[in-house]
């Protein structure tokens, strides 16, 4: 019998998303037991949130550096933290808990800059720690698997990369009844960094065209805009890409793209086949050779292990973003008990998105910044 | 804070699909707790199974009935269990955990006789418990939304109710290396019942057709079809409907429906709009007035609080077959807790399937049956 | 130069929807030229409605008996006629043509009996002339496609066909404003014959199946409705069939199937694979292999003689109805020179549907209304 | 009786592909007569291509100005003329006709500069002569029905437009067995003019985004690519652009867009709605409100002047890119009879794509080659 790792939850207070789904995905595949948070700075709203979810209430904290000394203490303290506050506090908690020795599942984007996500780099490499990234849409099976298409040569030589997101939530104008865009900290530079729909979507657009070409971006162009009058960030950004490799390609996000829910869709074209993605129709992956016919490709019938691993049904029973966010768990939890085990990576985990991916999110969101500040010249990528 | 349900479970061992299926969906939403189990009645494999599954090795059973008199007993007791074995268990295995005043929660389809399934109905009346039975595609958002479209007249009078549930896991001939078919206690009479695909899907496509319209059908007349040589079941039922309304409407249910995954469809045309649904994109309903244009509506934008009360995400982001089943769960939770407290079902969860949802599928089978061996003649549905 | 065949044309006066479309699709690819019409029974009406098209006055005629006299004694008299009137009509005016030696496109279905479908295709035979019947779905290259992959063995052996046709322009109560339902001719079985939607888009349905499918049903079993009050024929039918090879299937056919527009739906279920077509969307065709993916096949894309003799561009221009009715024009035309060469009946156009097919619809007809008639009894088609 | 137009055309010999589509088209609706053409200036060939089409010996020429000269003067000479020739000969072509007074119908692009387009543009105002430019999918209902929408406010303030055109029929080697690649003019800078890719299909893509929306662009930056060795001209295009009333957007025309046949699609997204259209699939529109559901129009529900316009047939029967094609032929007729007539264009006709959306084109190519050749800085598109 494998016993459930320990988790502890930094963020995630009643009414916030992001934590709620974090739980569910800790949950359900059963590796991990949640044992301790500090699910809010305020100690009522700490505790109450505690409450709600069944915490035992003397693991309950307010102040995450407490948390990480603590729990660092007990013999049953806490494992791995899933860290799941607003991005400002993405560094402080996670170093927080790297310096005791604990492994860390944060949500993207990991920081606020790129020079602090160097430094969690550093240290997550210098403690031997686990550090995985949340970019949910890299656990669904069909993005692994065209990953997996794209790494056997089934596409080619890549030439083409078109990737997008698009929501349509901030659309409205602030202060309108249907937003609560305003109080939003996704709004508020000092919370979310420089970067508003640059940050909060478009790094997971990047992160997919990376993820599944595997191709490195070198140089972009950007332009970013706030549509929405009184909005203090970008609500929309559109930018040019150029990889190492030759491959060229655009990439948009925008959270003012009326009608849209939440539409990240990728395409790309290599010199012998096309492949398309869609998260809001996950369980299909669109593969059509040159000059023949699109084939829907599901997870129950590729027949790869990349899919399988990331799978829990048998064909036609579809899976979800909870799902996906669960295969994120599942591989952390994976990669933990190697590492706490002195064992390499298993194979099948090697795909969880990391501190790397975080860094390489930050670089994207400085370039991007820098490009727009120059009229949209093309700008290096840092690496 | 509320604590959660302890939950029982009897099947489910290692191999088996739907028991896995049954624990993932209680976990998901975090009402119960898994605390005993009679994972087999091998009790090598019973042991084996509650050892991986993290199962107090002093709450695994062998014998379901022992379970049930044990966790009678304790004050920690099972609340409420759930029944994952083969058909023709179903009945023995409620009748031990209702008699000792334990709350049901049964795989479908009922039983393998309509006499079983209403002796179970009354004594699950008789003890005043919940007997939820999983049929899973009515948790789904969009087929709540449905049955609530229906209920406020929007589809104005029902007049054509088309549903179909098509597989092809067995159409490979018995033998074949890609099939499992020949083993499958679906395929043996004494195990599953009378019915073959009748029973195993059909009666999913049936209480779909009940559950959006609300309609009661009253005459059938049916085929059964075995295609695959050597199996001793049908593979293949279609069926024309009379309701008491008027209505008229054909199902259709195959699992040797080649390149099918798991397509559970129902369309539903009334005097005002049709209503169309897919649980292989179970995110989408798709509504068209009369004369009209299609509306595609989705869990986050059709504002209603049928579709709200089963979907746990923001607009967009998909939702799947594990969460559909996950809602049975907690609607039986929430009617668990309400029957507990002496309080009456909450309006949320009135829409669980239960009992008498298992008896009206019993019903139709010994109909199906019936008119097929009249050489497909109209045969009333018992009520 | 190869000269345009001289056509007539017997009914499809002002404000007649047919008529005009079996225009355009004679002159789309420019095999003919419309020398001579009987638009109208009505003199005036007949005049105007020839002057409308820029036909010769001395060629316009109000009675298709004295235009067939005096056209097939003009040394520049039609070849051909296209017959567009009301089903009574059929007969009588195909066979005053077919007599004086005249070749007949007819649109469908071929008449309103049984009997007189026998004799038109007798005298067809007699004569020696070509009798296109314009079953127009049958002109699509994906139908066409459809058909030679089941020929080739594609499917393996046909298990399944499941057909529909559904509209919803009579689902309106009568009289009200948004149908011209009480004043057509389809409802009036003086002149649309003892089928209403049966014999308009029913047969329409079983043609299809017959057509892609290649196997010949034997017996069916059926149930006419008439869901709107005062309609004095079925608006809706559902079948069961049983073909010679032993495949079941369903055939439904609706014109209450409310907010559908035009929808012939086809899904055969092979051995090996399934294909599945839908009219609306007549550039894709899906074929599925057993337990494998979906592909989606177009014209342009899949290299068949069959498509390409259907399509006149290149990959991704999407062809319509207009193209679909135009290839029988094409097919009829290739045929008649064939036939006043005194040469065999080129293999590209030997798909044309006929009399033949004319026939088998009568005879479905029949046994329709006689199963119906019967209480859904299982009936023989006549053959 | 309306007289059809008599119609001329230059270009089109056996083999061209867009010649045949364009007498095709002429031929639909029946408004033109083919009467005169210079099919090809090698004398063989324009004979050989006369007499394949029936055209009358006597009016096929091979010197398309010795065609002008004596047309015009004929008492039945051709009153328009049809230009299908490879680009550069757009511009002396219609010059010719032009000043005898012939109206002029031309396939796009314009020409092959700005400063010729211009020139036309002065010469049709100058000969009051109608000047159609064949932008085929500007004659789909639902594009038009797009316009109608978008100028109804039915989109609220336009924010973003975003525009593609996909093909992959250059992906190939050049030399290839499966494409003719390095034969065809359009790969050649003296017959296709400076731009390849861009002039071709990116022209399109920018007219779409223009007639739809209304809104003019105002600066783009642009980036061109020739991925396959060896072509001489860009076989991809990535443009931002910014539009006069701040709009923002993104276009991108690939001929290497691997997989693709021939995708034609834009996406344009207001403050109070979002339209989605694609030529592959062009009986649809797709329409969503702010924060609501996808609605999917087609030409027969939703009841507009502008789409009735553009349709031929009743709800459910799919046209196609012919019809498109003829539909600008149709309005074409509109304006040239009005214009002989002395009367004002008529309302329904307005949209016809005309010499002013050719100079816009010839605009918008030399702006994105400018941009291009200056590392894709922002440039004004002269106007």
């Amino acid at each position: 019998m494998q016993r459930r790792l320990r988790l502890g939850m930094v963020g995630g207070g009643q009414g916030a998303f992001i934590g709620s789904v974090h739980r569910i995905a800790a949950r359900l595949d059963d590796y991990y037991e949640l044992v301790a948070a500090a699910l809010s700075s305020d100690p009522t709203r700490a505790a109450n949130s505690a409450d709600a979810i069944r915490l035992d209430p003397r693991r309950s904290y307010s102040d995450y550096r407490e948390m990480a000394r603590q729990e660092a203490a007990r013999p049953d303290g806490v494992e791995v933290v899933a860290i799941v506050t607003p991005n400002y506090l993405h560094a402080p908690v996670a170093t927080a808990f790297l310096e005791v020795g604990i492994h860390v599942i944060c949500d993207k984007p990991l920081g606020i800059s790129l020079k602090e996500g160097r430094q969690l780099a550093a240290l997550a490499l210098q403690k031997n720690r686990v550090f995985a990234l949340t970019h949910t849409y890299t656990g669904y099976p069909m993005v692994r698997h065209a990953r997996a298409m794209v790494e056997a040569g089934d596409l080619g030589d890549l030439r083409l990369i078109q990737v997008e997101y698009s929501q349509d939530w901030l659309a409205a104008s602030i202060g309108s009844a249907n937003t609560g865009a305003a109080d939003n900290w996704h709004n508020d530079p000092l919370r979310s960094g420089p970067g508003g729909t640059l940050a909060d979507v478009g790094t997971h657009a990047y992160q997919m065209a990376q993820f599944i070409s595997g191709e490195t971006p070198t140089q972009l162009l950007a332009e970013l805009h706030t549509f929405v009058p009184g909005r203090p960030l970008d609500d929309h950004v559109q930018v040019m890409l150029r990889y190492a490799n030759g491959a060229r390609g655009t990439l948009w996000a925008s959270q003012v793209a009326t009608g849209c829910e939440n539409a990240v869709r990728i395409r790309l074209y290599g010199s012998k086949a096309q492949l398309a993605f869609n998260q809001e129709n996950p369980n299909e992956l669109w593969f059509t050779p040159q000059g023949g016919n699109a084939q829907r490709l599901t997870p129950g019938r590729v027949g790869s292990a990349a899919a399988a691993h990331a799978t829990r049904l048998p064909a036609g029973h579809p899976e979800g973003y909870i799902e996906a966010f669960a295969q994120l768990y599942v591989d952390a939890a994976l990669q933990i008990m190697a590492v706490n085990a002195g064992q390499s990576i298993p194979e099948a985990a090697r795909w969880l998105t990391n501190v790397h991916d975080g860094v390489a999110g930050m670089a994207f969101i400085e370039a991007v910044i820098r490009s727009h500040e120059n009229d949209a010249r093309w700008t290096d990528i840092a690496c």
